[in-house]
């Protein structure tokens, strides 16, 4: 029945067994998903890796390992350590932004509310093109 | 000569040859390094991405297939994509802390500097717990 097999079986082109540890998680109409997985981990590694969890938790296991695979596949040095990296920038940035709003409070209180509100019009260095 | 092959031809019980691919990569004094990366991605998935990959860059590209490997390693279910949720976190936290600040000086600004000034009081909600 090949309209019923998943999409890693597919891929291998082999028969999807019933206990087939890839269909819940690679749909045949997802082909992409599980090229990705394959094309980084290999195969039999994503098949070991989703073996070792219980049944309940190894849905996000796949949806992590496509999500990571997706982004070496795109950045093949950084992969998602890049996005990681980002966001650390983008909390640096925050930090500063922050203390810097904390002491135009300061200034503003010790001018009795006369000090100049810079801080509020300063656009936020925080962007969602990171998001996941 | 067995005391000059690198973590992986040590690993893989092989011999090392000149133009080992992972020598540059994976020293013999650090075999965790390798076995990491192989237990997640498989040695010659690694190889392969290497190779893909000019000279220049491929260092990089190790240690950061080091790391994703080994937050596998330490989660198997969200790898460092528990970074990278954790980080989105703090920034959301980020924000949210920066408008209460910013609230709080167009409150004082509107009452003359009289304001109370409890967000310069107020802990960062950043730690750097999840520093690379």
């Amino acid at each position: 029945m090949i309209s019923g097999r998943c999409a890693a079986c597919k891929y291998l082109r082999r028969r999807c067994p019933s206990d087939c540890i890839f269909f819940p998680y690679f749909p045949p109409n997802n082909p992409e998903r599980f090229a990705s997985v394959h094309r980084i981990y290999g195969a039999s590694n994503v098949a070991k890796m989703l073996q070792q969890l219980p049944h309940h938790l190894r849905g996000e296991a796949a949806d992590t390992l496509c999500y990571e695979a997706e982004c070496r596949t795109q950045d093949c040095v950084y992969g998602c350590v890049k996005t990681i990296s980002q966001l650390h920038q983008e909390i640096n940035k925050a930090e500063c932004q922050l203390a810097k709003t904390r002491a135009e409070i300061a200034f503003i209180s010790s001018n009795g509310g006369q000090g100049r509100t810079t801080a509020t019009s300063t656009s936020l260095p925080i962007t969602s093109s990171t998001q996941l």
